[in-house]
């Protein structure tokens, strides 16, 4: 870019509180477009940040031909929200927020197989009830756990529960050293004391967690999911839960979201219910926001972009 | 001991469920007692098992003079509720069950403090009212720890939290290396994030905890006590969290248990209440049986006991 050429034109689907773009000024001309203005702003943008990861609104307005953004950033791990056939075949280069979520759901995670190893959720009711009731517990060194997607976040999780003492196999899409293959996964759930759902929404994956599923696993044995509610098929889950073919489970993420009050997921016995928070540690916007000016100035200066999303597949391939 | 001998007089503190003594059948000559015999059989016995860890029957019925068991066991860290001055200037030697609850306390520890960095018990809330309400969690890796008691107990809790990424700083009555002194307390609380109380209840140590204390922690910080209960000054700590003084505590220990149901303490904000379980996960009185049982074969062949008790200081003293 030369000082005469006016700079890129960088759209931004907003969502509330706005990103911290300030380190842009000059250097972008930032416009804004919530899901009803994003179809007719969209052509006049080079860059689209998705700001707003809640949103579908891409997947509809993205234009079918003609001008369109040359690249597409997701403040988000997931892509499927945003992806559709156009999207994929387009030349427009989309990238994620890869790495800004690792760690703080590999804790997420942590937490919730320790509370429920430790019976925390009772320990709640039992004190509101002012109840006085000695139990056992379990300890979570040397039990198993079986981490579905091999991303990131997957990885962090398991660097996390071994270093809980949990023995932990990783299952991904493609088969490599430290991965198992998807073919291997009714064997590793059936021995598995936690199954950890952490894999993106693709059409592989997508209701993958079934009544099948669910029923291999052990009657001990716990199932989390911290990837994309699709992955579950939620009447199975709370059917296995209600039937005691698994011991307990908790979702953060769901098909529909928010929950609304009438769902009957509220309830199931042994599940807990948390409204899509793993990764949102304090200052994650912050994160999020530095992650893109970063990769703006990697893209304004003309270098190669990271996290870049194969569109095909729907995720970072990745080591 | 010779053939033609009859086997000591082993003497049992019952509680439900029994020891697993099998392995000592025709090896010892095994009795039971509760608080109300206690000191009638006592004076008979080559060894007590202080089997029942929440009595303290033995400090009222430990004979003043005359004879006396040669060896005292308790199926517990603390020995606390057996030690009298007349216990600890006999020649009677005292062992406990150091060993058995490290990683359980460690695990259950790092339970509570993911809970309350991930803000869980407020999901729990929210569950139960059928709201979906989005909040900004905490990262525990980078945040810092003082764990003070540096018997196995206190020292499994750092590793566990320095695996979690949490820097630690442990606290013991002796200064050496990795252990600062009491006298460093006060400034280590004052910079922690999470304060965990894990010591030995001695004269030195009742009521550390006070407002004193609480006064010096950050108003972000938070308290943990799975050490016995009055090392905690619990009138002050309940109002150091009335206050907002601290952000949080958790109390798996009491200075009367089991805790009543008119105790204020259920309903303290921010307090999370549990039954003194900490170290008691599934199997554990099968291995505290078991600890005994190869306790009692050093004993019989004349081998050097481990897990002897320093009486003066009230627990055993290590690395």
């Amino acid at each position: 870019m030369t000082a005469s050429e006016s700079p890129p034109t960088l759209l931004v689907l907003d969502a509330d509180p706005l990103p911290r773009l300030g380190r842009l000024t000059g250097r972008a001309r930032i416009e804004h477009a919530d899901a009803s203005t994003l179809a007719e702003r969209l052509p006049s943008a080079d860059v689209l940040l998705v700001w707003d990861f809640t949103s579908h609104a891409v997947r509809s307005a993205w234009p079918g031909e003609g001008p369109r953004p040359r690249w597409v950033h997701t403040a988000s791990a997931g892509v499927d929200h945003l992806m559709c056939p156009e999207l994929a075949e387009a030349d427009t280069v989309v990238t994620n927020a890869r790495g800004v979520f690792d760690q703080p759901i590999a804790e997420y995670v942590a937490a919730l197989v320790l509370a429920m190893a430790k019976d925390l959720p009772r320990t709640w009711d039992l004190q509101r009830e002012r109840t006085w009731r000695h139990r056992e517990s379990q300890r979570v060194a040397g039990t198993r756990a079986c981490v579905v997607g091999s991303g990131p976040i997957g990885r962090a999780i398991v660097a996390t529960l071994k270093a809980l003492g949990i023995t932990t196999a990783l299952v991904g899409r493609t088969p490599r050293t430290g991965v198992h293959g998807p073919e291997e996964l009714d064997r590793l759930m059936a021995r598995a004391d936690w199954v950890i759902a952490a894999a993106p929404l693709t059409e592989q994956t997508s209701g993958m967690f079934d009544a099948r599923r669910f029923g291999v696993m052990q009657p001990s044995a716990r199932f989390v999911n911290v990837g994309r509610g699709q992955l579950v098929v939620e009447d199975a889950l709370a059917e296995a839960l209600a039937k005691r073919w698994i011991a307990g489970a908790a979702l953060d993420v769901f098909e529909h979201e928010p929950l609304t009050p009438d769902s009957p997921l509220w309830q199931v016995p042994n599940l807990i219910v948390s409204p899509h928070m793993s990764g949102d540690t304090v200052g994650w916007r912050d994160e999020l926001g530095a992650q893109f000016v970063e990769l703006y100035e990697s893209w304004e200066a003309g270098r190669p972009l990271t996290n870049v999303v194969d569109k095909k597949r729907g995720y970072v391939p990745g080591r």
